[in-house]
C-alpha cells in the first residue's frame, strides 16, 4: 500500500527544512519495505502571495484525501499587514479546525547530548521527557465571537471568547491517560478554574472521565500559572500535562525551551479514528516557528522537522521499527557531535541545515 | 498625617507574613517620623467562614478609605467545593476591580546572595532585574459571558470572554512607557495578536500610544508564546514587559520562578490618579500564594510580604528613603546568611518566618 503525504512547507525556514525531510523519505522509499507517495503545496505566506490565501479549498481538498500532512512553518514580517482573514496563521488554523485535530502531543525530550544547550541546570533538565497534550481546535482559538467593534470617540473593543463543551474535554481526557498509560502513567491537568468557568468545566470532566475507567492513572490538577512555575522550577516532576489550546500553546513553548533543544522538538496533531478505517487525519509540524530571521542562510536544524516525519511513521502508519531507526539515526549523527548552529556551544563546530540532513541519512545507511 | 493601611492577611500563611509586617509598620511608627494606623479585616477563605462571602461589603468600605491596603494571600484545600461567586478568589478579584486597580507591578529581581537557589544557570539569571506590568481589571478575568451552560444529554459548555477596549490598553500602555523612563528604557509588549482579535487591538493601541510622546522609549513587540520562551532562554534582554491579564498571570509566574525566589517577590496594583488628590488606590501583595501545606508551621517567607509593604511606602507614601532603608535592611539580613527554608541551600541553616521577621527589624535597628 502507498502512503500518501502531503508536504507542507511554508514559509522562512520551512520549505529548507523541508527538504532535508524529503531526503529521509526518499531513502525508506529506496529500502523498498514501505512506500510513501508525496505531494507539495503552499501554506501561509506563500500561499497568500501566490492567491491571496493562507489556504486554498484546493489544498484543504488535498489534505483532507492525505494520509498525514508534514507542515513545516508560516509566517514572517512580509506579511505583517495583511488582512487578519488571510494572514500566514490562519492556513495552520484552518487545516487544525476543517481536519478536525483536537489533540497536539508535544514531547519535551532533553537530549543528553544536548543537556548543556540549556539555560536551566544540567540536573534540572537531564533526562527530561515530558509530553505535552494540548487541545487543538477548540477554546480561545476558535470561539465565537472574535472581533474588534468600533465604539465611535476613538474607543475600540477587541473580543476573543474562550468556549469549551463537554465533550471536547473529555475525548482530550481520554487520550491523555491512555498515551500516560505507554509512559509513566501519570496526568497533570491545568487550568484555571479559580478565575474562567471553562477552566472549573474542564476540571469538572477531566475527573470525572478519570473515573470511567482510567483510575490506574494517577491524576492531578493544578492551576496554569502554578504549572508554568513548577515546569521551570522541577520539571521532571511531569509525565503527561492536558490542557486547553491558549494554555498549551503558552506552556508548550516555555517547556520546549526548557530543554534547549526547540530546533529539535517534533510535534503531532491527531484527528479521531475513523469509525470505519480506523484511521486519524493528522499533521506533523516542528515545535519551533518560520524563524525568518535565518531563513535561506542554512543555518536552520532540521531535525524538529525530520523527527516529525518519525512521529508519522509512528503515529499515521504503525511503522514503529521504522520510527525507531529514525530517531535512532538521529541520536546517533548528534552522538557524532554534529551541531547546526543552534544547539553548538560555544566555539564548537556546526554543520548546515543539508549537512545535518545528508548525516542523519548517512546514519539510516549505517544501521 | 497618618496613613491609614488595612490589612488583610487573608488564608494559608498569610496571616503569619502579616504579623511579620506589622513588626515593620511598629518600628516605622516607634521611630516616629511617620504614622500609620493599620486595621486588620478578613478576606478569602477566612472571611467565606466569617460571614459566607469572600470579601464583605463593609470591608470592601474600609479597603475603599483606606490609603493602601496591604494583602497577604487568599486560597486553599478546604474551600475547594465551595460555590464558585463565593470561592477565595473572589475577594481579592472584587477588591482588583472594585478599586480599579488597572495596573499590577511585579518586579522579576535575582537577589545576588540567592542566584544559586535558581534552576537557571547562574549567568543566566544574575543580576536579573525586570517588571512585568500586568493589566489587571480587563480581559478574560472579568468579561462577559462567563458562565456554564447545560446543553442537555450530558454535555455543558464553559465560556469566559476576553474583552479589552481602547482605553484600557491605553493607560496600562503609558504607565509601561513611564516606568520603563525610571528604568532602562524598553518596553516589551506581548499577546497573541496572530490567535486574537484583543490582541491586534492591543498592539496597535500599544503602537499608537507609544507614537504619543513616549519614543524616546524602545518599543518592541513580541508574541505571548514566543515571550515566555525568551523569558527562560536570557530573561536579561527584557526591561518593563506590559501584558494583559491572563497572559501577565502566567509570565509573572514564570519570571518569578526564574529568579529561584519566589518567596522574596513583591507586587503592587495601582488605579488612576484620584482628579483632585493625585492619590491612587493601592493594594501591596506578594507574588507567591498561600501556600497551605506549610501553614502554621513557621517554615514561610515573610520577606515577600514585607517587601510588598516596601512597595507601599515608595508607591502610595512616597517615603522613598524609608523603602530604601527597608530595602537594605532585608538585603543586610540575607547578607548575613539568614535564610528561610525557601531560599536555603542543601545542608544551610534556616530562620523560621519570626525569626526572619526579627533579623530585618534588627537590620532596621542598625541602619
Ligand atoms: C502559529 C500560531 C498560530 C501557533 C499557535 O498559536 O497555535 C503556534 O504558536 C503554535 O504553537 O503552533
Ligand atoms: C489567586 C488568583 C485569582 C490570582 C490571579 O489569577 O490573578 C493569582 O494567581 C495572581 O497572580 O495574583
Amino acid at each position: 500500500a502507498t502512503n500518501k503525504l502531503l508536504l507542507l512547507p511554508g514559509d522562512g525556514i520551512g520549505p529548507e527544512i523541508m527538504t532535508e525531510v524529503k531526503k529521509i523519505i526518499g531513502w525508506f522509499n529506496a529500502r523498498g519495505t514501505v512506500s510513501f507517495e508525496t505531494e507539495d503545496d503552499l501554506v501561509g505566506g506563500a500561499a497568500y502571495d501566490a492567491h491571496g490565501q493562507a489556504v486554498s479549498d484546493a489544498t484543504m481538498e488535498r489534505a483532507l484525501a492525505a494520509d498525514a500532512v508534514i507542515f513545516g512553518a508560516v509566517g514572517g514580517p512580509k506579511w505583517d499587514g495583511v488582512a487578519y482573514e488571510v494572514r500566514p496563521e490562519a492556513g495552520l488554523l484552518r487545516l487544525r479546525k476543517d481536519l478536525e485535530l483536537f489533540a497536539n502531543l508535544r514531547p519535551a525530550i532533553c537530549y543528553p547530548a544536548l543537556a548543556d544547550a540549556s539555560s536551566l541546570k544540567r540536573e534540572v533538565i537531564e533526562g527530561l521527557d515530558i509530553l505535552i497534550l494540548r487541545e487543538l481546535t477548540g477554546g480561545v482559538y476558535f470561539g465565537e465571537p472574535k472581533e474588534i467593534i468600533d465604539l465611535g470617540n476613538g474607543q475600540k473593543r477587541g473580543i476573543d471568547t474562550q468556549v469549551y463543551d463537554t465533550y471536547e474535554i473529555e475525548r482530550i481526557s481520554r487520550m491523555a491517560f491512555e498515551l500516560a498509560r505507554t509512559r509513566s502513567n501519570k496526568v497533570t491537568s491545568m487550568e484555571k478554574r479559580n478565575v474562567m468557568k471553562s477552566g472549573v468545566l474542564w476540571n469538572e470532566v477531566v475527573t470525572a472521565t478519570h473515573k470511567q475507567g482510567y483510575e490506574d492513572v494517577q491524576l492531578e490538577h493544578m492551576l496554569a500559572d502554578a504549572g508554568g512555575m513548577q515546569l521551570v522550577r522541577w520539571p521532571k516532576q511531569f509525565d503527561v500535562i492536558v490542557t486547553d489550546n491558549l494554555f498549551g500553546d503558552m506552556l508548550s513553548d516555555v517547556a520546549a525551551m526548557l530543554t534547549g533543544s526547540l530546533g529539535m522538538l517534533p510535534s503531532a496533531s491527531l484527528g479521531a479514528p475513523d469509525g470505519k478505517t480506523g484511521k486519524r487525519k493528522a499533521l506533523y509540524e516542528p515545535v519551533h516557528g518560520s524563524a525568518p530571521d535565518i531563513a535561506g542562510t542554512g543555518a536552520a536544524n532540521p531535525i524538529a522537522m525530520i523527527a516529525s516525519f518519525g512521529m508519522a511513521l509512528r503515529y499515521s502508519f504503525g511503522l514503529v521499527a521504522e520510527a525507531d531507526m529514525l530517531d535512532k539515526a538521529i541520536a546517533n549523527a548528534l552522538g557524532k557531535g554534529l551541531r547546526t548552529r543552534d544547539i553548538a556551544a560555544k566555539g564548537e563546530a556546526t554543520v548546515s541545515t543539508a549537512g545535518m540532513g545528508d548525516a542523519i541519512v548517512a546514519e539510516l545507511d549505517a544501521l
